[in-house]
């Protein structure tokens, strides 16, 4: 059977058309008035898209060249830093932190759980000069509670940064990042902006620029406040990912369309979809007798936990396989146990129920158990009938 | 709920990303080795595609437009021809061959049925200059007997010319041009080949070159002859659509792929595909209780009778409205009536299971009856499981 490649991964995610589009298009040379005038709009759409009153600066970099970035201006060697982790991607944190000769205090959960608020409180010191942390926790599918992290950093100390990692979240999951007072937060191209990687943005609060004057860590090209003086003339302090920024401004165009014209409606609107999709995704895996791994679900992604005996692995490889569906395996110990797939940016009703469909024949090749063909899709389908409020029409149920 | 904007209609069809990604890229002009080169390759490779020793021709224009160079190179006025009709693209046969002064003898059959044999064989005479035909009938999803009629006009004179107009029908159904005696086969564009509209082919057998020399009927944008001499140079007679050329050539190393490196292998792989789609599709909707309208279904497209008192233009409108899916409602006396759900080219498993599911939402929505959800689902995955040899693991069934 013909079979169309397609992303269910947490990043890259399937790509927008239009951005495509715009990218393969584009061609303006970087220090021209076309290309500044892309910029300029980027970077206040980038706001309204973040949700921001602060500085958003685009870099051409991964996600983790931003993470860098922030701990690079933000800390100076021996600063005490706090990093919240709960799987790899915490762990990333820790070691940028020591890379950078930070003193690093972990708070560390097992994979697929979240943190207690209180063991968070309990960690916090007048002179933890930042906390580090996920919005929502790849490796596992786990959302971190960010407000009410933000809550106890806020209530402890004016001068501790709060940091967040939501590569994954943002588009994904409700954040109030100026409500909330986060102080730097993190996004990348290839996630709910449906865009290839290669872009990877933050916005930056006041309290984070005024403590950078006092920085020492080492950084040069992602010395932030060189791209802050750059951005307020409308250019980049080095070559600028023009193309990527072509696709960024068209999935920006589609983000405020999903919003009927409002971009902060169109990400709302985005992680109203994420949530469905999860939700229909959670239903039918829970359906399917499967185990979800996250005690604490992100609308990201849905970790699913392998049948006993399974190696997660066979999953991912009948998945590609048989429907050329790239779904993801677990990372480092959680490799062979759980199966991960995504819901970040561009899927649809059709995409979730093709996925569950496919899950149901994966699962009825890779186990001696009767597997009801169906079952996963129907769950899926109340899941969806409820929540856009369609008449239940459900026969035995 | 985001939506992506799908097309399950029977042409347009869905666009092969290799396609769209080639024809944007092109620019050469027409009059260049490069453009003669690639004209060449395409010529050669879509003999192999059509399954045929005859000639090919690739025309700018829509599939009317060669089903107009069959009449007006094929026939001259007063010349008898008998029209097999049994939808709208019968009728259309009908309507060329009266605008060229032919006489038309129509054998029509109902709407949802196809010829029985013995009447075409009882219509033939030994002055039929020529016998039109669908090999599918888009209108109506039905399949008509190729291979049976061929057999009787092959049988009954060596002067009949058969012209099966299979745009709908290449690459969804078998047809063995040659050895059944197909003397004009007309395909498109925006069918199996994946592409947008815009060109069209037939294959020309030597008989009908014979019969050319001899037809007067006017032509001069589809004469023929002028374009057979004009490929044997490497060249159009007119301004070919060259980005459409390209999109061409990059889908028929797409299906040469799909044959693991024979065309002819990858034709038959597509048509399987649309085979296993539309029995899939078939199976759903007996499931949920609906009638199928062909008598005789077509593997490019099912044709579904709305349920008892719903205007099918219902069910159209909801499927754009909640999923952003494009089905095809009928067409004259048909619309209102039937539904139509497309397999053709480019579609897979998660197309056709998504595309059920949907349908279970449509249904709740515009009927009063239970629908259950994942009843389609589950009919369609049977009929994959069963199909690909997968084990049976039915639990209910």
């Amino acid at each position: 059977m013909l079979h169309k490649n397609r992303l269910f991964t947490p990043g890259p995610t399937p790509l927008l058309p239009a951005a495509q589009n715009a990218m393969a298009a584009f061609t303006a040379h970087h220090r021209t008035a076309d290309f500044k005038a892309l910029f300029q709009r980027v970077l206040a759409d980038m706001k309204e898209f973040v949700g921001t009153k602060n500085d958003v600066l685009v870099l051409a970099c991964s996600g983790t060249g931003v993470m860098e970035a922030a701990v690079s201006n933000l800390t100076s060697p021996h600063d005490s830093v706090l990093v919240l982790t709960a799987g790899k991607f915490g762990e990333r944190w820790t070691g940028l932190g020591r890379a950078f000769g930070c003193r690093v205090e972990e708070l560390a959960v097992p994979y697929g759980e979240t943190f207690s608020l209180d063991e968070v409180g309990a960690r916090l010191s007048f002179n933890t000069r930042a906390v580090f942390v996920q919005a929502t926790e790849s490796s596992t599918g786990v959302r971190h509670d960010i407000e009410g992290i933000a809550k106890l950093v806020r209530a402890r100390s004016d001068e501790t940064l709060l940091v967040v990692d939501a590569i994954t979240g943002l588009g994904t999951t409700h954040l109030d990042v100026d409500g909330w007072g986060i102080d730097f937060i993190i996004g990348g191209s290839q996630k709910a902006l449906m865009m290839p990687p290669g872009l990877a943005y933050c916005a930056v609060s006041e309290r984070s620029w005024r403590s950078m004057e006092k920085t020492t860590s080492p950084r040069y090209y992602f010395d932030l406040r060189k791209e802050r003086k750059s951005a307020a003339k409308g250019e980049t302090a080095y070559t600028p990912a023009t193309s990527l920024f072509a696709a960024l401004g068209a999935a920006l165009d589609f983000v405020r369309a999903m919003g009927k014209g409002d971009l902060s409606g169109g990400r709302e609107a985005l992680v109203n979809n994420a949530e469905l999709c999860a939700a229909m995704t959670r239903a039918g895996a829970k359906q399917l007798g499967l185990k979800l791994y996250a005690s604490s679900p992100a609308a990201a992604l849905t970790a699913i936990c392998a049948p006993e005996g399974i190696d997660s692995g066979k999953i991912v490889k009948q998945f590609r396989e048989w429907f050329d569906a790239v779904v993801a395996n677990g990372q480092g110990e959680m490799k062979g146990k759980i199966f991960r797939i995504a819901h970040i940016g561009y899927y649809d009703y059709l995409d979730t129920i093709g996925i569950l469909g496919a899950l149901e024949h994966v699962l009825a090749r890779v186990t001696d158990k009767n597997v009801e063909y169906g079952a996963a899709v129907r769950a899926a389908q109340e899941v969806y009938a409820r929540a856009l409020g369609e008449k239940p029409q459900l026969v035995n149920a």
